[in-house]
């Protein structure tokens, strides 16, 4: 199944619950748009493709589950839920993007309520769809950057589970495999969730890729000690200048990659440009509860004290001086990345500039 | 208590055993120079200095618990101690340091064997006592870099904990703090074994120091944007050209600082110079269970799949070219280390390099 995945028969969206993976694969239900809000916030659905996704169904359910008796009350009642989905996370801007477009389409002429309801359904569907055929577009364009033999660093999750399916730079990193290239990954197991440790070392397992996880602090020695031969990761938001908003910790295996001369790739839909923002400073960075530092436990055992304090800023900020080139659906991106960028975003008509 | 602490009544080792830290304080007792190694290597005792004082009292172990009728004989079973003890752990230089001290102080004219043994143990309370000195003369000497206010970024465990009392970097935040300079720490949680979420949280938490935890990877965001003012850590074995060995994670903590012009001060004994290696790439890197990475839960749910595998390298090199001061009992040692740093050992009659 998709990791976003709508159920026609009922009119309901299917999640896969990444808060229980890989120790339980189950489903987690949304009748409602609060419940895809709740969902976002809580990290059941993570990776910036994935939550727009879920967001855009969770438009549809706020239209599908409305009793308005008119179009206008219909439309407030959407422009209600899209001010609620939209708050679920501020960094990643597929989130912002996802409903937009929802929100375009909400405004579309339609006869009756109804039939509104089903072009939001519509429209949500297509932009899952949508999202699957860039993800495949994506890992052609850059398989062609790894080498046989290569081995690769990867940050956080970027496979099918942070997006509707198949992936962005675990994607490109599973084209190249299927595509016959001998590839080995090194899994950061990126605290403090431990998407790579969890999540991305699940589905490598799935596809049978050759994976070792190590601690995040780790990563700077193999990089030094010639171990690496690229680094690639995902993003939450792009910047005009390339900047990068991805995973906390992804700046500094960027610094180590390039005091290595190693090849550093991040790998986004256009979808995750937002041409608006001049530079990646002006990205808002979420921060999360520190009961997300200070909840593992070793044995069963608690580690932090009690009573420990703790700051959780869930994103960083990767200087695009530290980048070697941006692979898009619509192409690599190498600098000045403020042309190459725009250009590329230029040529996919569903970008957030032109909203 | 000590961290490494001698009963002179019954003629055992106390140690604070750290892997029950902070959920249990429990005394681990060593009544021969075999639980000593292995204290070691399974880490009821760790950080440098604190391993160099318990090996040493380890070759006490192995004189008083002597069966030998002759101080030959004596002398070679403390040379298979010797090695036994020394090969426990092979980054940090204190331990071969602690392990060579007790074999000079064998070879001295001794009448009988328990005049031997007498001169065993008082040649590794020496040490021990002799680390505390020395650890209250760095944290002196470290204070002076601390200013009012300072947020300082650290990593891993450094504190009494790491050494038989007081603390090499964390030593000196304490007596920063306790010369009335208002600090902060940043906690880097020190992934895979989390010294730093386990003791030195506990540490600051019982010094009264305000702390919060972070996640390594995080340790950048806040670099980048102005939140730190110094990085402090410690060192398990320091080359002649001032390439340091400490914890995991440490060369991409220093990566980041300099990127961002936050100094950084690595803060040891001269007993952890190691002249005899010209740089860092000749210090042997011990690489430790998977198990350690791997075994993490969170609600009490193992996070990596059944059959995961991971890497574990436990230290790494942070060349001198990231280092802004080396801070020892003897003095600071700015650029270039190769002369200053050679200049401050040599003012130690004990320094590894006069073995």
């Amino acid at each position: 199944m998709r990791t976003v995945e709508w159920n026609p028969q009922n009119g309901e969206l299917n999640l896969i619950d990444q808060r229980l993976l890989p120790g339980q694969f189950q489903i987690y239900v949304c009748q409602d748009w609060m419940e895809v809000a709740a969902a976002i916030r809580e990290m059941v659905v993570r990776g910036a493709p994935a939550i727009g996704a879920a967001a855009a169904f969770g438009m549809a359910l706020a239209g599908l589950r409305s009793q308005a008796s008119s179009l206008k009350e219909l439309r407030e009642e959407l422009a209600t839920a899209a001010l609620g989905l939209a708050a679920a996370r501020p960094t990643a801007v597929n989130l912002a993007w996802g409903v937009k477009k929802m929100m375009q389409a909400s405004r579309r002429e339609a006869g009756t309520t109804a039939e509104l309801q089903q072009m939001l359904v519509d429209e949500a569907q297509l932009i899952a769809d949508q999202d699957v055929r860039t993800n495949l577009r994506m890992a052609e364009i850059g398989a062609s950057l790894i080498e046989d033999g290569d081995t690769i660093l990867h940050h956080c999750n970027t496979g099918a589970l942070a997006t509707v399916d198949w992936g962005t730079a675990l994607g490109v990193i599973r084209m190249a495999y299927q595509k016959g290239k001998r590839v080995q990954v090194l899994v950061d197991e990126t605290r403090p969730r431990l998407q790579g440790a969890r999540l991305t070392a699940w589905e490598l397992g799935q596809y049978g890729i050759p994976y070792e996880i190590i601690s995040d602090g780790a990563a700077g020695h193999f990089l030094r000690t010639g171990q690496v031969q690229k680094v690639f990761f995902g993003a939450d938001r792009v910047a005009a200048n390339g900047d990068v908003a991805n995973k906390i910790g992804t700046y500094m295996l960027a610094l180590a990659a390039q005091a290595n001369h190693v090849p550093v790739y991040p790998v986004f839909p256009t979808t995750t440009v937002d041409l608006d923002l001049a530079n990646g400073d002006q990205i808002p960075i979420e921060e999360r509860s520190p009961e997300e530092v200070l909840n593992i436990e070793v044995n069963g055992m608690r580690v932090a004290p009690a009573g420990a304090k703790a700051r959780n800023p869930a994103f960083d900020i990767t200087p695009h001086g530290l980048i070697t080139a941006l692979v898009t659906e619509n192409g690599i991106a190498y600098p000045p990345f403020d042309i190459t960028l725009a250009r590329l975003v230029r040529g996919n008509p569903d970008s957030s500039r032109d909203q």
